[in-house]
């Protein structure tokens, strides 16, 4: 019944509901003697934080986060991070029309069936709200492993899709535009499209890619704890997600062994990389990039059709805050997964 | 340094190397009680065993398994399975010639470099013949869960598909044939690239298609344990796998959310199935389904460059024996997998 | 590097130090649509806290428990529970004159050697006040396995001990005393003895009895999991713990088989209870005692010789506020790691 | 139901029943590139071997242990080491007269509760045969903590017990004697004890103490993972254990703070070590000692009353084979837990 509790060495719990008081986490066997940077740690959030530009939520939350222990005079002592954000905009009583239906593809259903009990307000725990707390285990993480960059971008919204490969892109522009994608005309489109999905109170998909580079050669536990697996576990539990794919990915699937194999150079690097830096689920020190699949989200301001606790189907009108496009604020999330992955193998 | 351990309730331990005296695993948490067919494990083996058929490797394994403890006159007794698989081929004289080399996209420079010691004996650790411990704890797994139907195919060879959903198709099929395709047609045209390619001593990847049954709603532990993500960590740790995507996937990405929305019929179930079964990181009842990307195999039978440790390239001759394409034999090992996630949020 | 973490299923994860802002914690894995009794977990804290007579620490702390998460409308959800205590009475500057020394018998040496930082205020992590935490898990914990019964005495202090065993005692007047024993007379020895070592400002240790009756048959796992071996750990990791038995616990090694053997009743009962209700590591319904030994505390409010950081030796005066004896305040915290233990193997 | 792992990082995993084909193991978390020396592993296993002297069991088991995986050319790789032991002088129908029945603090009445079905020859998997395998861990645990030394004596058999500290003897004596107690003289009343017993098929407990030198100081990972937690719960997990003490222990309980506190030397040593070389669940450097309880064995060859799985009550006579007093073979599981911890925490 748990499952709140990411990585077995660097460890992040997080707790709390979107409508609750408080959400939060503990990070668990973060080294000591670390310099901790508490304003990188709020501007990761901020990159998160609804409200920060015209094309996601506007649900209204400053984001600050509390520590409570484990640095002491600016330094991590090695002991466990004990955190917290207030949830400031919470607002039960928007929520009461849908206390006793459940929203189609959402986890209303299995919640209740699951736990016979939930709180219904926003989602509670199945809202995406829990993953600032991701974002700032992450943001640690980031500087426990400072010197491997890690950098996600969105490369589609529904069709619009850059062409260019990551290392065709200036990876310095993602943050320049409110989508995050490090093309001003793809961008541009991306942006055009999520602003008339919002006006119609639809949603729509789309796909996050990453690129890690600087990375130590042998991170990465054969058989089953490989290095691929543990990012493959970290994307696909980020809320929405429906994919992952590596290196070559899908892709490769139609190459031949003899095009695929990435040949050596004399020191040890790769003339091609459809790896993806890992090999037998260690790293090998080339850029590991990767794929990650967003379903459109599934809060929709229109009418919809959902089931009651009494078995009943009912047309409700869907109102409120909400993304028409999950992508520009999940980049900082795949990041921060990403970070808690290399972190758990570092250490 | 450790990772050879799969699942938290249902735990799988395996261990062995290639050209080892011997592969096996242990198996904790098995309830007590459950009748087990001995043969049914058998089989199972054989499916994923060399030597099957001609589009496969020809190593010479019997694949026989042995128990040491945990089953007593038919039944587990809820104590830890021990089991082993001898390797009975194994010709270390074979890789004499590799001993000092490292093949490109394998495993055999990252092992070196991580452990700084291998058994460079055909991959060691990193070959697929540890997946027969899989397939045994797979095998085990299935008769826990037994009420839960897991099917795998072979959905892709290159770029020969199926444009068939799952549901269009006879899945009673799908081991009337080599390749493990569920429509003669395009098994044909599978199989008939694979034979031109093994001739030439080369290899293709493919796409794995995997549906699951009679799912009982409310499997899965939210946030970072989510149904999906496990699942995702199960096929990404399979050997040569490049990619996971469930329900929707990646084409998903595409589609607006008042598209994509499952909608309720008055039972809980849905009217569509783009969630793939799983919403909030937990099953709903509806059919699990997902693709797993395998990359062409590595091996080749062609001269290639590899990489000495002293670091100086040369070129090679494949010899031995080999898989033009894991497809076939990796559908047993999918669904194994498969069933150990569930097996480990069922007991 | 991490160990702040206790439980498998039913798990508590803990953070904070003495003198930071808060100590907190996180309960994952507790289940569903279970009624939360928060005036009982505020009386349990009230068993532990500084002040509550005149034979303990007079550090003033009103210890009051703010849970963020994972109950709603009272009862539980399933979800993490996050909740967090704030140290009211934290005084930095009451520690600067040990900043740079390590007090004979505390963990400031090894700290410093393992983490080569460590906040020096109060012992930090290390401090006792880290047990609230544990007593607010106990005290859901309590609420989860709520048929059993978990009590726990003070037995001896110093040389003075109780000669009668649980069985022959009054255990509803555990609390009627400052001590927790349910003798008066000896109860009466007992803090006479504290009062004059609190005047001398020396400290002295003993032992605490605990009684688990109504224990469902079958909890815990052998073999390195039994029950015993966790309430062992459990006790153990208690600060100022230096031993456990239980059952005939050390007194049953200069027993006979022929005596020590518990023979059946008709009913699975049985006669004798030297086993302490675990047979195999595996609770067999009999009531389960165990005693905990703890040592005097090492804070003494007089003059020790203390290391410098530079390796010098130096005498300096103890002050503030001290426990003489841990015992009356241990009494909740063992019953909270013992229901832990328990909930551990039941959920 | 599983808990048949010890460690995190260094982890056994051990199978198998007392009278099934075999028992054996996997341990995962090996550190690659160790020299292991195999005679050394068999010498342990022999010191644990029924049959080696008169005063212990004489089942007849060679205990030739076997290794399948994870060492390479006498060195290990990091990969998985399984290994199994064969059960040879298994007689299943010397309990088929005990099919039916539950023996007196034994595990056999818990086993059929918690699994409903169980195997009941010669106690299954509650046998003290599985100790084997921890020994086999116990000793690669000793190879890889090589420069720290792990010594246990039995220090009391009955009533008869040493009188002096550990360093006060001359621990070199401690295998020069059937029981391995390093006095002659008190051995040889041991060994005399022992033999009567043995002549009326009656039993006797004891204790172990057990001292590790040359112990890093930092080792240990507090607040719940404490050094002295791990070994309780280790020691507490050996069959036929009922106590634990580190350091002062129960005797610790009657001293003052002032004269228990250990006061530092200038190299950071201690002056005493009433500590028992841990400090707030750090080790500090200096001995760790402690003492385990062990009742006297269950299997008695007298006539006992035992409980039908139908509720009747009979008498049944003892036979075959049985250790009077496991001590002296349990001196090398105690030795072989200790390394087992110590080895966790130190890779």
């Amino acid at each position: 019944m748990s499952g709140n509790t990411f990585g077995k060495n660097f460890k992040l719990t997080t707790f709390g509901e979107s409508h609750g008081d408080a959400i939060g986490g503990v990070i668990d066997g973060c080294p000591a003697g670390i310099l901790i940077d508490l304003d990188f740690i709020q501007t990761e959030l901020d990159r998160r934080k609804p409200g920060q530009s015209k094309i996601v939520t506007q649900r209204k939350e400053s984001d600050k986060v509390q520590f409570f222990s484990g640095i002491f005079e600016g330094k991590t002592t090695g002991t466990p991070i004990g955190f917290m954000i207030p949830n400031e905009n919470k607002k039960s009583q928007d929520y009461d029309h849908l206390k006793d239906f459940f929203r189609p593809s959402h986890a209303d259903f299995t919640y209740q069936q699951k736990y016979g009990y939930r709180d219904f307000r926003g989602g509670g725990r199945s809202s995406a709200r829990e993953t600032a707390c991701r974002v700032v285990g992450g943001a640690i993480a980031k500087q426990i492993i400072n010197s491997i960059s890690i950098q996600a971008y969105v490369s589609s919204v529904g069709n619009i899709s850059l062409t260019k490969n990551y290392n065709e892109l200036d990876l310095t522009l993602i943050e320049s535009n409110d989508v995050r994608c490090p093309d001003f005309e793809v961008a541009n489109q991306m942006e055009n499209l999520i602003k008339d999905l919002k006006k119609n109170g639809d949603t729509i998909g789309g796909i996050i890619t990453c690129v890690i580079k600087n990375v130590p050669i042998g991170l990465g536990n054969p058989v089953f704890d490989r290095l691929e697996a543990e990012l493959a576990k970290a994307m696909l539990s980020i809320n929405a997600s429906k994919g992952f794919e590596f290196g070559s990915g899908f892709d490769g699937t139609t190459m031949f062994g003899s095009q695929h194999n990435d040949y050596f150079n004399v020191d040890g690097t790769t003339k091609t990389n459809y790896s993806g830096g890992i090999q037998g689920g260690i790293s090998n020190g080339m850029d590991i990039y990767f794929r990650v699949a967003f379903k459109p989200v599934a809060t929709l301001l229109q009418k919809q059709e959902m089931l009651s606790v009494l078995g009943e189907l009912k047309e409700i009108e869907g109102r409120g805050r909400h993304d028409a496009c999950v992508l520009p604020r999940a980049v900082p999330i795949v990041e921060a997964m990403a970070a808690l992955v290399l972190a758990d193998f570092i250490i």
